[in-house]
């Protein structure tokens, strides 16, 4: 039976009217109820220009007050948001769009600036124009329909044509109490996000804003220093963070201890290395690994509390809704990920095959490769795509650049595979060096002392930086790419 | 779309296995994965003796642990658990159990000394009876289909037919996931109950225990001694309670206060007299006065933790995935509570008339009549059909029996319309007096310094006891009945 709630932030002003939703770095401070009435007015701005039940409306913006407004905007209206990537390109952006079937697309200030006028083949408006228009006497949702469609976001895809996930209020709502029933809900929590909105890790923080009436602590613009300022000072009890956050935060930590009130910095974005987590434990930092995808509607595994710290490097458990197995192990008891439950989409936006493909009886196939361990645990390994087959062993890219990264003199490093006439693949490593003082003998030496002979790399390379795709992960699938930019002369081996 | 979710205790055995999931008041401590094994072992014997998926089997139980393993076995197997109220008679219990269609009852020890042998037309079996049995190799269920029924429970019904409210997986997931959302949910809560399990207030707790996986602190008999015991030595945080209890715990105790970490007091059963919430108050017991019906799997509206002070007296507002407003409300205010929700039955059991009459387009009529202050807090004023009509007026029971419960020698009242040749009706008060010194002067008196004249009763009797259903509940419709046991002569007026 589809569910029908009342619309959680019209629920949220009615409950919690003078409770703040979402506070800023920058001093502003906004509650349900003015939250509730900035996007209700702003529903009905929208609607005096057209929008309707059912339209895709794209957004395109930075992380931004203005954003969440008219997402919710678009809730009241029924409209289905098209989450678009601002670190796209203007032809990646374009297929989007046109793939999408968006009737409107709003902007944020700075996006409006980067492209020409009539840069995309559909009406663009920024914020600012819509919000000047009338209100149109528009009948707004007072309940949402848990099986409706709200949003579409395109994974960014490290191979292939973006595909557009489509999110149900469902899969929101269930992705929110599956967080909930896993790190609990108190009356004291404020949650930061530094994530972009325009990812599902970043959009949920707001969602779970209006589903527990709880503020959201939003810094417009990342640095290590007003995280810790945030979590210092202002009252954060839990923080969305990526592994590059984390290190920075860990760098800038010397002599400080975040107050006992800060109860979790739940890690997503992939696997992080144990180092990194190892030096987080040292310095108290509650950190919580996770895993998720944009299919997933944010987590679907998250370590426990209790088990955080005996269970480093682990993703814990499927949440309390969902479900989590290995297909066709291999015999380490590797596999590809397959995950289920009420969070995870059910397709791909005019795409069946690709649905059926990757979803069949409920089950998402991940792509993700790993592993659970005796007690339950998941190890996420690596991407499937990612797998190097060298004479028939599965040799996984993470594994080796965790112990490359574990290097005083590395920055950061890729692995990938490349092809060998003897052994089909081998790996091969791409290092961001510190200094140029780094040899690539010494990383022969260092993993060669930790790692079987197949999975020593065949060739390491020095580059002055990684390629990366919209949403900042590594592409390892373009490393190969980058190897002509190595900078100094010992870089082959 | 049917949500599909793990089975929660099997999800709370692989999340949390080691962490209590009962205990009680003797000292035993049952664990996640012990219970599920005991569910699981009892699920197999029930198999054994042939109970299979859609079953309807009837649980007869005073609360008991073997009861709580019973209903999990019952949901392992996908069959139905039929909850029977232990105060009913042989003749009501035979009513339920043949319009149910049970195909097997369970008993407790002490039910089953309580009636003769084959006193039901139905297979009958006592808890240890099934546990001497073999386990037969049953595949269980891994998954809970929220669509799917899991109880029955017969409304204590005041008036009329008993009827079966039939709950899926999903009415009791909600509730569960509504009473989060408004209370919170902290890692160290322990939920103590006193009520009885085949009530919902009773089930759902243990419910809440599989989904949060949280203890439940679970006293066999009841005693004001035990409750306070447990809330002050037993790391009890949440309580469930019925206006009686807390009049009893209230009166005991004098010089002690609770602890910070008990943090709530859930109240729900009716409606509860001011001056019993304002003696709570008083003593800093953070009671949060609650509306729910059997029909609603428990609370479907609560007070906030932050209102519960500035409206006494209220039941606070919708929990956050439910809707409640006022049907037909007279100059007042006042009309019938209608609700709706995913926590709402989709209808009473073999009775398609019933379910049409009280369910429309989801909104369920509740018979309770309330009112919605200008805040938008529900004040419960009484049932629909104990509302007395006197010369156009109408007035609320509850209203006059909260005044007069406030005199020292009242022990307990109830007020009922009459008929009347003039005004049609007229509410008479039937009282439990402390002593033999209160007359009706004195009463009539007290009343009318604070109602107005069509409000002060126009008869006054005493009693020795008042008629009470099932439930526990005062049957005004049957105060008259009692009025010849009256025991001193200025009874009447």
């Amino acid at each position: 039976m589809s569910e029908v709630i009342p619309h959680w932030l019209t629920k949220q002003a009615t409950l919690r009217p003078e409770k703040v939703a979402i506070e800023t770095d920058d001093g502003t401070c906004i509650t349900f109820i003015e939250l509730q009435d900035m996007s209700m007015s702003y529903a009905k701005k929208l609607a005096h220009i057209g929008v309707r039940r059912g339209d895709r409306v794209g957004v395109l913006s930075m992380n931004h007050i203005d954003m969440v407004v008219t997402i919710h905007a678009l809730s009241y209206l029924g409209a289905v948001v098209v989450l678009l990537n601002t670190r796209l390109t203007e032809k990646e952006l374009s297929y989007q769009i046109t793939h999408a079937d968006i009737v409107l697309l709003l902007v944020c200030n700075v996006v409006k600036e980067r492209f020409p006028e009539n840069a995309f083949s559909v009406m663009t408006k920024s914020f600012q124009e819509i919000n000047v228009l009338q209100e149109a006497p528009q009948v707004l949702q007072t309940e949402l329909c848990l099986d409706d469609p709200f949003t579409i976001m395109y994974t960014s895809g490290t191979t292939g044509r973006p595909k557009g996930v489509v999110h149900t209020y469902g899969n929101h709502w269930w992705s929110a109490i599956g967080s909930a029933l896993n790190l609990g809900i108190h009356d004291t929590d404020k949650w930061l996000t530094t994530l972009p909105i325009f990812h599902v890790g970043g959009l949920s923080v707001f969602l779970k804003s209006v589903i527990y009436g709880m503020p959201v602590y939003f810094i417009k613009k990342f640095s290590e220093r007003n995280v810790i300022q945030a979590i210092m000072n202002e009252g954060v009890t839990i923080a969305s963070v990526v592994t590059v956050m984390v290190q920075r935060v860990i760098n800038m930590l010397d002599h400080v201890i975040f107050p006992e009130t800060f109860r979790c910095m739940l890690l997503g974005g992939g696997p992080a290395p144990k180092s990194l987590l190892s030096q987080a434990a040292e310095k108290n930092i509650p950190i919580y690994q996770s895993y998720g995808l944009t299919e997933t509607s944010s987590q679907i595994a998250t370590i426990q509390p209790q088990d955080a710290r005996r269970k480093i490097g682990s993703a814990g458990k499927a949440l309390t809704p969902a479900q989590l197995k290995i297909s066709e192990p291999d015999i380490l008891g590797i596999g590809e990920i397959v995950v289920k439950g009420p969070m995870v989409t059910s397709g791909y936006f005019k795409d069946p095959e690709s649905s059926r493909k990757a979803i069949q009886h409920g089950w998402l196939s991940t792509g993700d490769l790993g592993y659970v361990d005796t007690d339950g645990f998941l190890y996420v390994v690596d991407r499937r795509t990612d797998l190097i087959i060298s004479g028939g062993e599965n040799v996984y890219p993470t594994e080796i650049e965790n112990i490359i990264s574990e290097m005083d003199l590395v920055e950061e490093v890729g692995v990938v595979g490349k092809d060998h006439p003897t052994w089909g693949e081998v790996p091969i490593a791409v290092i961001v060096p510190k200094t140029r003082s780094l040899t690539s003998e010494q990383v022969l030496q260092y993993v060669a002392d930790k790692l079987a002979p197949f999975k020593v790399p065949k060739e390491v390379y020095f580059a002055s930086h990684l390629p990366r795709n919209a949403a900042n992960k590594i592409v390892r699938q373009k490393l190969l790419s980058v190897i002509s930019d190595f900078n100094y002369p010992n870089g082959n081996v």
